[in-house]
């Protein structure tokens, strides 16, 4: 398997990104598993040396998930000198099956830029990279251990997740276009980790004049039926 | 003059810090003027190749105004292609007299972590660095032309000190340790650019339970004399 190329991407430097998804009333993210080794990570890349950085971190995503547009945003850059740890890269690109010279560019010191992704969960098709075996969903409340620190970059994203919420209204992002106030709810609900009161909520959303109201979501019990939402564009 | 040597440095990645103070009402940066080209910038600097991010920039915040210890916050890294601009880099390593090859790293692509730090004005000692004649505080409300994206950058630090404003109650570290409720006021004032009312403000900054109350400022005028206060611990 040939192994990417140092010409072609600006060395020391990588994004890293996670992606947040909604199902079953739980937030969830991406994450890969390397070859062999069985570890995992943020699905993640580099930047082409022609390439801007946001263009970048898009194509990994539309790699990895098939979507081209999607809510993102850059969180923070990770920088710490003890993210240089040459041994895990080397066992991981090994367990690929490459030849890895001595001063491969991947093995040397990286700093990443972390994204967050927000999307639809029902509008992705997952495709694992050249060097894993699997890209699934797994709960953020119930996370695995990840290689370097990556777990700290996931609580970096979901704390910059949490203080956007309000202020960006960026929750519908996980949802399909039209939805329930309830599934709107449970969303928030999700990513603040806590069970907001009903009345409250509601009334707060549709004070903000965003959402715009359609026809009830017929479901056989009629007289329960909850209206349809949407954001307005 | 000795030019900064590649084998020190990680290469393409620079840091650009926007450095906040306030002084007569209005809110400032330090902006450096380069040699004999009369451009101005941030103050920056490159990661040394064992640095952590975050304590080179403090290293660099540290040579150019003196202080150790100052509010630093990360809020964006820049990285679009536009920003390469050899022939800027150049006439600016040339005005400082030095010889510069061809293929030195300082002339290639570099993408720009952002920090805004937060300073007591009254404190600072400015030292220019070695490619520049003078560094001086400027008006945010009148800033001049920056070189590359450093006006993109300063609209973007300007913008998030604005958001974070409420939520981290770091207004503060613009004044001196012991304020008047006035001066308090006068920094949000110029942060978020539009006057406040002065008994709603002083209200909730009282409600907010963090300021420790002090005794009067006396100026002569007795009756007058507001009182002066601090940040709780």
């Amino acid at each position: 398997m040939p192994l990417p190329d140092s010409s072609q991407y600006i060395p020391h430097l990588a994004f890293d990104s996670v992606v947040f998804g909604f199902s079953k009333g739980k937030l969830k993210i991406l994450l890969m598993e390397y070859h062999a080794t069985g570890w995992l990570a943020l699905p993640g890349g580099f930047v082409k040396r022609d390439e801007d950085l946001e263009n970048a971190v898009k194509r990994g995503l539309q790699e990895r998930t098939g979507l081209e547009d999607v809510y993102l945003e850059q969180f923070h850059t990770f920088g710490t000198i003890d993210r240089f740890q040459p041994e895990v890269m080397k066992s991981i690109l090994l367990a690929s099956g490459a030849e890895v010279p001595e001063d491969y560019w991947m093995l040397d010191r990286f700093f990443s830029i972390g994204y967050y992704a927000l999307l639809d969960h029902e509008k992705v098709t997952l495709t694992p990279d050249i060097l894993s075996d699997s890209i699934a969903w797994y709960e953020v409340d119930q996370l695995p251990d990840l290689i370097f620190d990556h777990n700290k970059i996931v609580q970096k994203a979901l704390q910059t997740l949490r203080e956007n919420l309000d202020r960006k209204l960026i929750g519908g992002n996980l949802l399909p276009e039209r939805f329930t106030m309830n599934e709107l709810q449970a969303v928030y609900e999700a990513i603040l980790g806590e069970k907001l009161r009903r009345t409250s909520f509601q009334r707060k959303m549709l004070s903000l004049d965003i959402l715009e109201r359609h026809e009830k979501l017929f479901t056989g019990k009629s007289h329960k039926a909850p209206y349809l939402y949407s954001f307005k564009p």
